[in-house]
């Protein structure tokens, strides 16, 4: 299957299910060392949950040694790269270390891709992934995107609940319902040679971690409680470009934007609002997606985000199932809104700095918010453009209307309120 | 030391040496660990060669604590962070596998940057890099970039020469003159935390690995010699735009390419000519910069490559070196050019791939090379644009007259034939 038609497959919404398996990726094969050094769980938003460190005890690992493919092969070497074709078995080991050479392809080249996913302990004692086919369907077209190996992501949403289900009971345990851990699998090019083309060896790797909530505003350090996001938007650093890698979750997106992250937060925003183009389009939100309530000249109200068409953005999960619950929930008559709520029309398509502006001088902005695994559903306080700061309403409290339905919605899909086809249960012993 | 200003420093042309130290990078520092397992030196054009992977016995390693940077630091953390603030001492320990936590930065978010160089054994015995003052600078523009920490590169410098008084002797033979060693020097985000933001920890390490000689067109594994590149232009792939980071030798830059040039290989071509904007501007091939002479129609003579000032080409050093050279040998009346050649005029601006092809209808073109450390210089000799290719011309035989001679001049430099600045010794015992 080329990268191209897996690529459609994945961006049309074509059910993950229904792609052909294309390695030997076999959950079936799985093989697992438990650990004899158990580890610590750190206590509900302590330190230790806020460093981002703390795995959990196992690890899943995957290496493969892919197709040959370095341009400029000795004979010798040639075999045993064709020999160790296509994916090994799946291991469940201990957590620890890596062992990495020096002239690893993921060192040098950033020939790595990943997923950020959760796994909630709901209040019905299930543990539950959501829409988890979306990610492993979305880490397939990362890896193409960078000369990483396919595989059926189908055997991968086998693999994580196997992972879960050694690691979650002490993890997330039962006693504790409304908890989650942050799950990141990662494909890494591996390897010896230092060549510069698609790596000969390949990891891939699923690590499970305890991870703050994000989306309230409450910052542990500081004991302040700061609800919204204030975003500076970047007019001078682009994040992705047309015939690039924008929408693909692939490392080259993230280091490089560290550089005007960095700098906002020191003029005091928390996140960079991503501009694109000279009449500065709208993209997305640190790693996050966008999305703008506003009322529109004709009076209509209308959530408005950035499309996927020139592949820019990340097609995000969160941001997929915004729209899909917007689309169903905010319509006209829909037992979910509010009676005193207006309904909403939902638009996906370029927009521009030029149109907020103009929203926000005519007071026509009702929210904003961004949506993403790592901060959920989280308001939008204020947008910095141009060296103007505007404030951005949030119903008077910590949260908008449409923000916060949305967000209690998709709570209550993630932690078994509601069944759900999205809340994937994780079957435990 | 701001970014900016670092950057405009180092792209300005200002010498390195006048960089102050920014973090306590000290060479003097060095310590050394000695192999106790020697390894072996592959034999010249061996497949262990072709393999780039048979590094050298020798690691240099510096691993370093960063100032805090996480955004959502516990205060437990961010004690042991800012205690380990700064470079620590470098060590010189024997080769082998690097330990990476499965949650460090490198693996995730491309915090990561690297150079190409070589060290060559001179025709006089001699021990010699090529401009190492340029390749640590640009090393601490790269860092930067992606928000790794500045260090002063004259410490670099002498840590490198360290690094091959150890290791030089025996893998660059006095016995095989006109022979080379790839070296790697990389820095990298460490760590431990998965937080989206400047990593904490940074390792920088330098390894050295025989390397084939690219530009000659030979292969072993077919045994065939084909001069000259055959390079795809690329009208979909986007390889760097303005606002983000082509300048700079990041891992970023990398990985996302190699499914053009997988592609182009397939179809027959060596590298990717990349293009950028709907005017389709010619920027560089593959991992090297891209030059053309061609005729003007006012009927001069031209040396023509694209310009640094939007910052979407990298900056290369063999670059520099061409325009320099070029500048001072190919003007009329220069001792250096044969009598019955045309002097040149040396251009760098924004040139298109109409130009081209309506230099080539009209038969102007001369020559076109690439250059770059991997494949020095090496002639073009076809361009595929718009499923159509053209030749071009190569002098009759394996280079034409300005590739050959500058190769020569340089090779001269680097191999001891002459003393230039530009050729700087490395003193062994």
């Amino acid at each position: 299957m080329s990268v191209e038609t897996l690529d459609h497959l994945t961006h049309s919404g074509i059910e993950a299910q229904k792609i052909p398996a294309m390695q030997d990726l076999d959950a079936s094969k799985l093989a697992i060392e438990l650990t004899k050094s158990p580890r610590k769980v750190p206590e509900l938003n302590s330190a230790g949950v806020w460093s981002c460190k703390e795995c959990t005890d196992h690890t899943l690992e995957l290496a493969s040694k892919n197709k040959l493919s370095f341009a400029y092969p000795s004979s010798v070497l040639t075999v045993t790269w064709l020999e160790g074709k296509g994916w090994g078995t799946p291991k469940i080991v201990p957590y620890g270390p890596l062992t990495i050479m020096p002239t690893a392809s993921c060192l040098h080249y950033a020939t790595q891709c990943f997923e950020g996913m959760k796994i909630y302990r709901g209040y019905d004692g299930k543990l539950r992934l959501f829409r988890p086919d979306r990610n492993c369907a979305r880490l397939v077209t990362s890896s193409a995107r960078v000369s990483l190996p396919i595989f059926n992501p189908v055997e991968l949403e086998k693999l994580l609940k196997a992972l879960m289900k050694i690691d979650g009971a002490k993890w997330l345990p039962k006693s504790e319902p409304g908890n989650f851990l942050y799950l990141r699998p990662a494909v890494i090019g591996n390897g010896e040679q230092l060549g510069v083309s698609a790596p000969p060896e390949v990891l891939l790797f699923v690590i499970a971690v305890p991870w703050p909530d994000l989306s309230t505003g409450w910052n542990p350090s500081t004991d302040k409680k700061a609800p919204g996001l204030k975003l500076l938007a970047s007019k001078n650093d682009t994040r992705a470009w047309p015939g690039g890698f924008g929408y693909a979750k692939v490392g080259a997106n993230y280091g490089p934007s560290f550089v005007a992250s960095t700098e906002g937060r020191k003029k005091g925003y928390d996140q960079i609002l991503w501009l694109f183009g000279p009449d500065y389009q709208v993209t997305e939100a640190g790693a996050s997606n966008f999305f703008i309530i506003w009322t529109t000249k004709e009076g209509k109200m209308q959530l408005i985000t950035a499309p996927l068409d020139d592949k820019i953005i990340l097609d995000g999960v969160t941001r997929r199932s915004v729209l899909e619950l917007a689309h169903e929930r905010f319509i006209v008559g829909s037992e979910y809104l509010d009676s005193n709520i207006k309904p909403l029309e939902v638009v996906e398509r370029t927009f521009t700095m030029a149109e907020v502006v103009e929203a926000k001088n005519e007071n026509r902005i009702v929210e904003a918010f961004v949506s993403g695994t790592a901060y959920f559903i989280t308001p939008v306080s204020a947008i910095n453009f141009q060296e103007e700061e505007f404030s951005i309403p949030m119903g008077g409290g910590e949260t908008g209307y449409f923000a916060g339905a949305l967000k209690k919605w998709l709570m209550d899909i993630k932690y078994g309120n509601v069944d759900h086809p999205w809340g994937v249960i994780v079957e435990e012993d």
